[in-house]
């Protein structure tokens, strides 16, 4: 029987690096899969469906929303973006930590609906490194660089609901200690009922036996 | 300024290695200190004071226990053994993470205590394993085996008050991930508040400077 994976929530900064993380986490360890999010906006060039997205028309998005199918969704600037239910449960069925990567709103709502699930946050090192790293993008205007500076400053709030608070300072140290959480996790009692119900069963049974 | 050390909590099945464990886990890394225990019993040979146990006369360990000075104790077969409070926090300011090997009795006083300290539970990795290897000693007769695992029997009904359960199956591999919860541990957003508050404020400070 495989075990069942970790449902792992994802959220950070814009300017936190998470996206480039979480590539490289499932790029080094293939026991990760992200999760594909649906939406109704138009696939750009080089994006495939149901490898970046499942690219819905607007009447299906209404279907799945209306069917349950979705575990959150928003609207941004006049389309869907949702996650898929029946995606992620494959993937945990079929043993895989599965990544969501996803605003602090959905984040509140993936608690609600999986109690079990590993929450973090990914932070730059300073709100100054922060700022560089937005700058340094060279794609963005002053204004939305203070924009998403702003939508920082609310999401702070929000970061004592999250299990973890990963600080993105170097790369490929990052991934190490997001690899290292889900280990941990893992070892964590209430995940582990089934060892120690065995454990009792067992030892239960050895106590019957005669010692020699 | 030296960040404060994490207190951990190490309790275990007899036969789980615990012991050995821990003594792995010291050697390989400088980071972690042992709590040396206070005991009214005589040092055996190779024993030494300040180093294996704190060798205190039944007035002064009576002492200790009037004037507060302990976290916990206990009296068994006559002898006195205690954790002496100044050494563990002497320790926990030089930013040491100190190891607290004690049985499950004295891991609940712990945890009444300090609420922020970490509690893990070493088992093997089957009850038929943990018999084994208790046989396997060669220095116990049939009759103690059994006691320690009717011991093992009561001592499962404390597990669920453990963060962690860890498996001791492969010594290194059991160290590494001993290793591996403080690590995380640290991670936690409920330990980060300081940085959380600092980062709170720059990004403040961020905001009103001119983008540029």
């Amino acid at each position: 029987m495989t075990r069942r994976g970790l449902l792992i929530v994802i959220s950070g900064f814009s300017g936190s690096g998470k996206g480039t993380l979480v590539k490289k986490l499932t790029e080094r360890y293939d026991s990760f899969a992200l999760s594909i999010s649906a939406t109704t906006r138009s696939p750009r060039e080089n994006e495939e469906h149901g490898v970046h997205y499942f690219f819905k028309s607007r009447e299906e998005f209404e279907k799945m929303i209306a069917e349950g199918e979705l575990i959150e969704y928003a609207e941004y600037q006049g389309n869907y973006y949702g996650t898929p239910k029946a995606y992620v449960e494959q993937m945990l069925d079929e043993g895989k930590d599965v990544i969501l990567e996803i605003d602090v709103q959905g984040g509140e709502i993936i608690r609600n609906l999986f109690p079990d699930v590993v929450r973090i946050f990914v932070t730059a090192p300073s709100a100054k490194e922060l700022k560089m790293r937005l700058l340094g993008r060279g794609t963005e205007t002053a204004q939305k660089v203070k924009g998403r500076l702003i939508r920082a400053a609310e999401e702070m709030g929000y970061i004592s609901d999250y299990e973890y608070l990963l600080v993105n300072d170097d790369l490929e140290e990052a991934a190490s200690r997001l690899y290292d959480i889900v280990t941990v996790e893992r070892m964590e009692t209430r995940r582990q009922y089934q060892f120690v119900d065995n454990f009792k069963n067992e030892l239960a049974q050895v106590l019957q036996d005669p010692i020699e």
